[in-house]
This record gives C-alpha cells, sequence and structure tokens, in this order.
C-alpha cells in the first residue's frame, strides 16, 4: 500500500471510530427513552425499524459525506449512493434493533470501510457493554486498544458457534442447519445482532459465526475485524447491484473453518 | 400466610439478595480473571465446569447452613442436602459457564427457594450488566429495584421468544423445535443462560422461554420471577429424586402462552 493510500486509510479509520462512538452514544440515548418510538415494520413482523435508525444513519451519513464527499455511501435505511474515490462506507446504525427496541443489550453500531470490493476498515460499537472494536487492513483488530487474536486450538466441539437467520429463509431451512451444527457436537448461541457475533468471532468468545442470508451492512465491519483477529471469511459479493442483496456469511477461526464450510455449504 | 411464615420468608429474601449479590462479586473476579481456570468437561465436551462454579456454590451453600441449619439445599455442582424446615434453597452458582469462560457477559448467579414444591423467592444476579431480579410470592418482582410487569399485548409473532437446548435432547428434536417456532411466526434468541433468560421473560425482553430439557437450578428463580411478573409458568416436578431431574421448562407472558405451549406439547 502507498503512502498515499495509507495516509487515505487513516483518514477514514479516525472518521469511523468517530462516527460508531457518537452514533452508538445517540442511539444509547434512543435506547433510555425507548418507549417513545414508534416501531414500524419491514419485511415481516420480526423485521422491525425506528426513529433511531434513521436519524443515527442520517447523522453518519451527513459526516461522511462533509468529510468525504467522493465516497460512496450504503445503509441499512436509505440505500446506495455511489462516490467515485473507490472507498463506499457500509453501515449498519443499529444492528439488532429487535433486542434494542425490546431493551436487550445485545446490539451495535457496525461501520465498515470498501476499497473497491475489500472491507478495509471495520468498527463496531457496542454502547450497552462499553465496548469498541476496531480494525483495518493490516493493522491488527483491537477491542477498546487490546489486540484481538483467535485461538488456532478452538474448534466447532470445543468452542460455541454463533448463528443467525431471517424470514429470508425458510423455517425448516434453519431447523437444518441448527440441528446439523449439533449433530457436528457443536453449540449455538444466539444474540440477535449479527454485527456484534462477528466481533465476537474477533475477540474468540464464540468460535464463527454463520448466517444463511444477510447484507453488507450487518458483515463487513465484523469480516474486517475477524480477518485481521486471524480469522478467515467467506467473502461478500458486492459487484453490481448484488452489494444491496443479502448472501451467505460465514466467517470463523481456522480450527472450526472446515465443518462450518461444511454445515453452510460453502 | 400466617405473620409468622410471612416472616420466614423475609429473612430469606434478605439473605438470598445477599447471597446472589455475594456470589455475582465472586464470580465476577474469577471472570476476570478466566484465563487462570481449569476448565472440565461434564456431560460433553460442550458442558463445562470450573473452579468458579464450584466456590461461589460453597460460598453459597456454607452461608445458608450458618444462618438456616434445617433448610434443605441443592446446587448445581455438589448435589442435594435434603432439610427439615420446609425450606429448599436451589442455587446454579453460574448459569451460562460456557459463556463465562469464553469471555461472554450473558451469565448470572441463580438462587431460588423452594417452600415444599412451590418456588417462593426467586434471585438472579448478572454482574456483567450490574441487574439484579428479585422476587418473593405474592410480592412482585423488580429489576433493580423497578417493578417488572409482563405486557399481555405481546404476542409469539410480535416479539422474541428465548431457547436453550443441550445435548440431552437430540440434534433433530432441536432443529424441529426451532422451525417450529419459525413457522408460526416466532423469532428466537438463544443467550447460553436459561436463567437470565427466564428474567428476561419477567422484564419483558423476551416473550417466553421454553428449552426442552433443564433442571431445577436453572429454571426455579426464574420461574418465580415470571410468576410475579405476571407471566405463567409450567410447574417443574420436584418430588423425590425429582428435584434432581431434568425437564421441559415453559414460562411465558399471556399472549404467547398457548402457542408456546403448542410448540413445547405442553
Amino acid at each position: 500500500m502507498s503512502d498515499k493510500n495509507q495516509n487515505h486509510l487513516q483518514q477514514r479509520l479516525a472518521l469511523a471510530e468517530e462516527l460508531a462512538r457518537a452514533g452508538g452514544e445517540a442511539a444509547l440515548g434512543w435506547f433510555h427513552r425507548r418507549e417513545s418510538l414508534v416501531i414500524e415494520t419491514k419485511h415481516d413482523l420480526q423485521d422491525v425499524v425506528s426513529k433511531a435508525d434513521r436519524e443515527v444513519e442520517q447523522m453518519i451519513a451527513a459526516r461522511v459525506r462533509e468529510r468525504f464527499p467522493d465516497d460512496g455511501f450504503l445503509g441499512e435505511e436509505y440505500g446506495l449512493q455511489r462516490g467515485s474515490s473507490g472507498f463506499t462506507w457500509v453501515v449498519d446504525p443499529i444492528d439488532g434493533t429487535s433486542p434494542f427496541l425490546n431493551g436487550m443489550p445485545n446490539w451495535c453500531v457496525s461501520v465498515a470501510v470498501l476499497q473497491d470490493a475489500v472491507p478495509v476498515i471495520g468498527v463496531i460499537n457496542a454502547p450497552c457493554f462499553q465496548e469498541s472494536y476496531v480494525a483495518a487492513l493490516g493493522q491488527g483488530a483491537t477491542l477498546n486498544g487490546r489486540r484481538l487474536q483467535v485461538d488456532p486450538t478452538r474448534t466447532l466441539q470445543n468452542h460455541v458457534t454463533g448463528f443467525g437467520a431471517n424470514s429470508y429463509v425458510s423455517p425448516e431451512a434453519v431447523g437444518e442447519i441448527v440441528a446439523s451444527l449439533l449433530a457436528a457436537g457443536g453449540n449455538f448461541i444466539r444474540i440477535g445482532s449479527g454485527a456484534l457475533m462477528l466481533a465476537w468471532v474477533a475477540a474468540g468468545r464464540v468460535v464463527g459465526y454463520y448466517e444463511p442470508y444477510m447484507h453488507a451492512w450487518d458483515c463487513l465491519a465484523g469480516y474486517c475485524l475477524v480477518k485481521e483477529a486471524g480469522g478467515w471469511y467467506h467473502p461478500f459479493n458486492i459487484e453490481g447491484d448484488r452489494i444491496t442483496k443479502g448472501a451467505k456469511v460465514l466467517a470463523v477461526a481456522p480450527g472450526a473453518e472446515a465443518d462450518l464450510r461444511k454445515i453452510a455449504g460453502l
């Protein structure tokens, strides 16, 4: 990477950290007065959105536009604005809206930056846990400043796997994935925020994360974190309109990679 | 309830709160130095225990024995000591040992007191969340002193359901439960601590909790909490040796009771 490009990356990393923190603070304010939020449903009754999601995304998008007007921007709530700089911000203002609206702490703000097709920055802020996960290509991953490194001795069998699914996947298919994970000697948790579970892969709290249909804004920051912590991820196809569509998402520590790729059919 | 019995209950409630808090503080100390803990497996590779579980249980058991020598005591790690007072303490020193040992915040200390066959006291302390859930028969349920009441308008379809399972249940059976929950329009989370998820039912964060095979120490404190917050639970059979065996556990807010009982076959 040239010095000039490195400089571009560092400037965006600093902004990504600042915006994930500011977004987390704003979202936490809404969380504490969540009874006042009007909840709307999207794809189905379980797929919810609120004013909090929209306002946090608008705040982050405005700050990016102001600072880097030529960068692209993709947010969960307002879609894609293409840019010309080669950098695209991919943001989920509140990942885990259902936990958020129901008073659970398992939600986060996820900010990724793609350079061409590669997630080169991943920042995840989990306000209820006071945790900030930060990664940039070639610079490693940290949690509240402490370096993260996945443990190569952990496997599907001696650790827990994160799992997620939504109604884009049939109940039978979800049941089959769960059954095959357990039959392989694994166990799973599902906290309702895929982005945060990906950060937990980087932190070694779970050995991997699989979701059969997930969007770019849910996974790209986590992908960068897992990669920089020594794990592997299944690339997300961002060509053309694919960046706005869902796809299989898998990120995993090396000791569980073969087992989880088999379960995911990847 | 006679004044004398009420007095007996209040004395034990005060001790249960004290011990859940003290147990939580001790466990949190271990959590912060968990790399030093030797992890042993029990039923299978996913069923783990550590010195932290044993020491917290011994501390709580000793304090109960000292104060109420005629009470019975059942703990997850050291089994059942029968008493003669009609009161039996049922304690899980760390519910969610796997999250605990892997650095996740989703674990708790669970302290219940049975009077004859009824859970009359339920206290759950979740140290990483700084949350204390307290209930006693006829006195309501609180979270950090704030009164809890389940929302009768929440259903399986417009809320999230907590779910748990372990290797006592076949992978296929677990997959079928998940599929039937989703097919009924529900969604689920699984945080790895059944006791804490039962407390979350009382707090309205999930609409219900179902686990097809769970032990008394995992569920009785949560049962008391859910009942006192206005929910329903499927009674746990504690007759004779049954108190040490696993059984189906279900606790739920009224709007999801019919759907979840159907899924659970109860």
